[in-house]
This record gives structure tokens, sequence and C-alpha cells, in this order.
């Protein structure tokens, strides 16, 4: 079963727009089992769309097209699709009666061109799943259908649900792929790729010999460092299996700087180890400026852990909001004194605290990426200096993931 | 003039790397006024790089090749290059010569396979432009060689300066183009993308009709939604001229919801907008739990104007820190008591507020993406309440640029 994307839209070849939509949708296809040899960019022109999409049906079994669905005048997805099918764009009164339906829960005003999304070619259906006010589409193609092509909109969230929920299952179904390929992630944070490689070149070579399971690192910056094992066998049992045992082995290697598995963010993590030891987290930001929190609140169900903090992001706030005793506030005395002020403070029973220089330029006479570090657990708190590379923004995402885990590593080491 | 991009590498199609090179050279071609109509994706597969080109060539004046120029069994660009012009690869002393002097310049041993690099498909030429030890290459096609084939390494500073200072100038002098196209965003908030289309359909027909200057919509999520004015003229002058006008122009129809240009963010806006009336900013977040603060604290010299504030993600929290009364904690009211609060707490001139449900599950009766705001002057405190699409993510980001609005109309308009 061959795959293949045409991201569409204007905005993606003059570069204002980067197209990450394809590499994801590429990932998750290589993930199942689906072969996607060619991807295609082209702009809002119906008949150049319609030339990437015949050229990708002359090589492939199925295509996903990724935007041009809105109401605009140019989003062209619907009407290239019509013209590769050869039929004429029908007016679906059910998918237009979901659409006012979701204008009239967010309580907006539905402009009447948002309508022209109801359009879909004779004899393709709406996809069920509908997370935005664009409903994807599938348009079986070639005699008896035997190919098909689908199109999704361009927004990564309303894309990603339609391709997970409804379009991998499918093209799986339709190819009766029966080996089953699966993969599963350690997330590692604390050692260089190289270093990572160095401890496991070992068995990296056994596994060139072997060809199954595979590995895979991918640097994902201030998400950690990931380690991809991806298994093939006859069932999923065998595959899991086959992971089971490998990452078995890994953590044997690695497993000091393994903090989750797949999805699980140092985020996720932390919270998890607070709520397994019924401990309650409250913070103190100074660089980073609510980013530690907004991070934290980010999982779902984070309130009974989190209760929330301060952002103190000016030597006054620090003071006067944390009792941060006079001197110098990129210290390592200014961040023990901010995580007990921020957990007495707010009644938690655990306080995190960062201060440091982001950047662009340096603070009392401190170079940028000079970041300090208090973990209190109640009134035990301990403190340390890291010098972290990068600009601004890289500065202070490494400073959450790295206080993060240095929290992890108190509560389970 | 015609120029195709064709990006080589497996990695890209399994989505271990994002393709940020094709964006950046379509727009190095936008801007010097040369069509992309179509950029693909192929992986390191002999065959298939040869048909992505073959293609290309189908279609265009002139292909860039991007990536599979490295030295190992994998990078395959130069045998396709030599399959499509029909000739062998030669191997060329004089750039072998280069080669070897670049690793001796590093101290560095250059392994063998690093010669690969000095075969060429016969009656093509290496760009004189090398910086790294990969060398591009400029590949005459069809007959008199009226198309041409570039290729550059995947490294991105290596790519960009052989397209720059080698490649598009060689497509220009190729095409006798002298007209350039420059382009100006306006960033707009508060209104949908079907929305701003209408009112501005009358002028995108007549743009439509003329053809220069052209309007593009890009949907940014949280960004807000763009609209992009692009003008072709004989001289940069007149182009930025023609982009003054349409500014004007569009200005009148939708300067109400025109928040800032180019790469201008809400938060810079409204930082820049604060710090012209010397007014210092305090943040009380509750469902962003920081976000509203991190992405204030990420503009440089942020601190300045915002001072800090508090993240009360628990009722007790904001009761206690922010002296907010008892009752739903998702109202207009306790939205009000914060942002008065977090101002007098924290000795600011303004105070911004966050209160809501940002999901999965709705809180206290009300649906997600419930959210009520407060925007504190002084003690001058003005409240509303919106209904917000999307998931939790979604919202969350959707509440910052949202509130940052409202606090920027209260300033400006």
């Amino acid at each position: 079963m061959d795959c293949e994307v045409v991201a569409i839209g204007t905005e993606l070849l003059l570069g204002q727009i980067i197209d990450t939509n394809s590499a994801w949708i590429g990932e998750q296809l290589a993930l199942h089992g689906i072969n996607c040899r060619f991807q295609a960019k082209v702009g809002d022109n119906v008949d150049r769309i319609v030339s990437a999409i015949r050229i990708a049906l002359d090589r492939s079994d199925a295509v996903i097209c990724c935007g041009g669905l809105g109401p605009t005048q140019d989003d062209l997805t619907r009407q290239a699709l019509a013209a590769v099918m050869g039929v004429e764009l029908t007016f679906d009164e059910d998918r237009a009666d979901l659409i006012r339906w979701m204008f009239r829960g967010r309580n907006r005003r539905m402009p009447d061109n948002n309508l022209t999304q109801a359009y879909r070619p004779a004899g393709s259906e709406f996809l069920e799943t509908q997370p935005g006010t664009a409903p994807g589409l599938r348009c079986p193609v070639g005699e008896g259908g035997k190919q098909v092509i689908y199109a999704v909109p361009g927004v990564p969230w309303e894309m990603q649900q339609m391709v997970s929920v409804e379009i991998i299952p499918d093209l799986q179904r339709r190819s009766g792929v029966t080996s089953v390929l699966r993969s599963r992630t350690l997330r590692t944070w604390g050692e260089s790729e190289s270093g990572l490689a160095e401890r496991l070149s070992e068995r990296i070579s056994e596994l060139d010999e072997l060809g199954n399971p595979t590995l895979a690192f991918l640097a994902s910056g201030a998400e950690g460092l990931k380690v991809r094992i991806t298994a093939a066998a006859p069932t999923e049992e065998e595959a899991v299996e086959l992971l089971a045992a490998e990452e078995q082995l890994l953590r044997g290697l690695i497993g000091d700087f393994v903090f989750g598995l797949d999805d699980q963010t140092m985020e996720a993590v932390v919270l998890a180890a607070l709520r397994e030891r019924h401990l309650t987290l409250a913070v103190a930001e100074s660089l980073t400026g609510g980013l530690l929190g907004a991070r934290l609140s980010a999982v779902s169900g984070a309130s009974d852990v989190f209760v929330g903090g301060v952002i103190a992001y000016t030597a006054q706030v620090k003071r006067e909001q944390l009792g941060v005793p006079d001197g110098p506030v990129v210290s390592e005395e200014t961040a023990a004194a901010m995580a007990l002020g921020v957990r007495q403070r707010l009644g938690a029973d655990v306080g995190l605290a960062v201060t440091g220089v982001a950047g662009p330029t340096e603070s009392e006479g401190r170079p940028v990426g000079t970041v300090c570090f208090g973990v209190a657990l109640g009134d035990d708190v301990s403190t340390f200096e890291l010098r972290l590379p990068g600009n601004r923004q890289a500065v202070r995402e490494l400073t959450v993931i790295s206080v993060l885990d240095a929290l992890r590593r108190r509560l389970t080491i």
C-alpha cells in the first residue's frame, strides 16, 4: 500500500508557512506500515492541484490532500477533487446543519460562505470525524474505487484527528497489511545524542545485523532526546513482545536517563510522581515568566497537584511577594528563597523555583544561559546552577525541563 | 521562469526531519520574481529521484535538487542526475583537490569516500560557491541546455549560500527577469477568515482583475489571521509603493481588526503600547496557568513593562492571593477581582486576568471554552466573557491572544 501526501497552499510554496503537516502524516504512515514514497506541495490553483493529484494517483494507491478546505475563494481542494473524479459538487444539507450547529454552539455568527464547506464531489463522502468547522472528504477513484483520495484541513489539530481516528485505520483495512509495525519511544534527558549512541553502540551493531527491531534517535530539543524502537511482527502481540524485550535491554544501558515513554512528557511524569505521593506543587518563576506553570497546566487534570505560582519577573516582586533577601537575584540563594517562599505562600508541599539570564544580554555580570534552580520538599531545599546553551527561547525552554527533571530525580531516585 | 524544488531524503518522508529548505528556497525564488509552482519530496532511491526530476522538467524551466550530495551510500543525487542527462559520472581531479585541501585546512583526516563528491555528470559543472565539503552542481538539460537542474546539499547554511550567491542570480539572468516581488502582512484578530473575506470580497475581485498586487489569507491559530499583500514591480521602490497603497486601502476596510504588521506579535504590540504610555503590567492566570506571562516574557526587553503575576490555578489561591470573593470562579466577577487583585498586589498600573474552562471536561456546569476576562487600568476594570473553540491547548492559546487584544483595544482605540 503506497499513500502520497499532497499539501495544498500557495503560502507553503512561498515559504510563509513551513509544511509540518506532511512530515507528521509521513511519520504516521510509516509507523503503521504504509509506504509514503512521494510528497508534493502545490499552490491554490485548481488545474495545478488536479495535475498534482493525478501524478500521485499514477504512482500510488491512495492520496491524502492537506489544506484548501476552508470557506474562502482560495480554498480550491473541493473543486479540484470533483475535476479529478469527473463529477459535480453537490450540496449536503446534512453536513450544512452540522456546520450551522457548530457556529451556534460557539455563539458565533456564521458567514454565509462557510456553507461552501458543505459541498462535496458527487460520489464522495464526508469523513465522520470533524473537530472543526471544515469537513474532511473520502473520494473513491479508479474502477470499483480501488484507489482513494482523502482531503483534510490544513489546521494541524483538525488534520491530525482525522488522520489518526479515521484515515489510517481505513488505509490499513484497504491494504490488508498482515505484518504489523509497532514502535515505542524511550524519552531521555541528561545525556547527549552522541553520548547515548556510545552507551548503545554494541546493541546498535547487533540490531544492524538482526534488522528487527530497529532504533532511531530523535533529538527533540526541550522535549528531550527520544530513542524510538520499531518492531515488525506477524501479530500485534508479537510486535509488543519484541518492543518490551528491547525496552528492558535498553533500560539496562541508559535507564538512568529515561524519564518517560511515548507521549509521556516530563511535566506529565512529574505531576504523576507528585500525585502518587499526595504532594501539591507551587512554582516561582523569574526568567521563564510563566513557561513552567504553562507546561504543567497544559496537562489535563493538573489541578489536583499544581496549585499555582508566582511570576516574579522583577527583583521587587521577588522580594515583596516571595521574601527574597537583598543581593544578586541570579544566585542559588535567591532560587532557594523563591522555592521556600512560594511553597509557604501558596500552602503547597513542594516549591520549584528558577532564576537566571535568558538573554539576549548578560545580567548582574552573569552570562546568558546562567540559570539557578531551587527545589523545596517541605522546608528541605536543594539548589544548583547550570549554564544552558542557545538563544533566549532555548534557554527558557531548557530551564523548564531541567528543573522538572531535578524534581523528578529527587522524588524517584 | 518557473523553478521547482525537489527535496531528497527518506528522513524527510518519514517525518524525522522537517523540510525547511524547500520553504526557504521558495521564499527566495518568490522574492526575486521567479515562480515556484510545485515542490516535491522523494526518498533516497535513484529511480524515484529520476522520476521526480523528470516530472519537474516536464512542467518547469529549472529544478533545484536539495540533499543527497553527501559521501555516503544513500547519497544518490549525483547518480540520478547522470541518469536524467543520460551521461556517465566523471571524476573531477580539480574539485577533488579542493576537497582534500578543505579537510587539511580543518586539520581533519579525510575519509576516502569523501572523494565520491568529486564525481559529476559529464557535461555538468560544479558550482563555484562551496561553503562546505559537498560541491553543488549545475546541469544543463534539453536542447541547447534551455533547461537547467541545480543540485545543492541539504545542510541549510551550505544550501542557502549556494542559492543566494550563485543560483538566484543565474536564474534571473536566464529569465531576464527585472521585476521584483515584495510582500507585507497585515496581522488581524477578532474576525474569522470567512468574515474578513466577506468584508474584502469586492477588493479581492478587483485584484483578481488587476492581477497585481495579490492577497492571501494565512490562518495562524493563536498568532492571529494574516492577510498578505504581494506586489510585483520593476523596482523595489515601486513595489513598496504598491504595498503601502494597498495596505492603506485594506486598513480602510478591516483596519479595526489589524493589530500589527509582518513579524509583530500581539504580545510585542501590547508591550510597546504600554511602554509608550509608561504603564507597567501584572497578570493573574487561572486556566492559562502561566501561558500569558510566558508569551509576554518571551519578548526581549519585556521586563521594563511586565513585572510578573500570580498563577491562581486553584480556587483557594484565587481567594487567598488575589482576594477573590466566594462564588463561581468562572465568572466576570472573579475575573474583575483577579485583575484588580494582582494589580494592587504587585503594584502595577495595569492588571490582566483570565479564568475559564480549558477542558477536557466542563466545570461549574460551564462548557469547555467558556472564558472570562478582566482588564484593569488603575481601578477601572472592564470584563467580558467569550466561548472559544478547540481542544484544551487551543482554548488556552486563544485565551491569551484574546485578552491581550482586549487590552490593546482599551489602550489604543
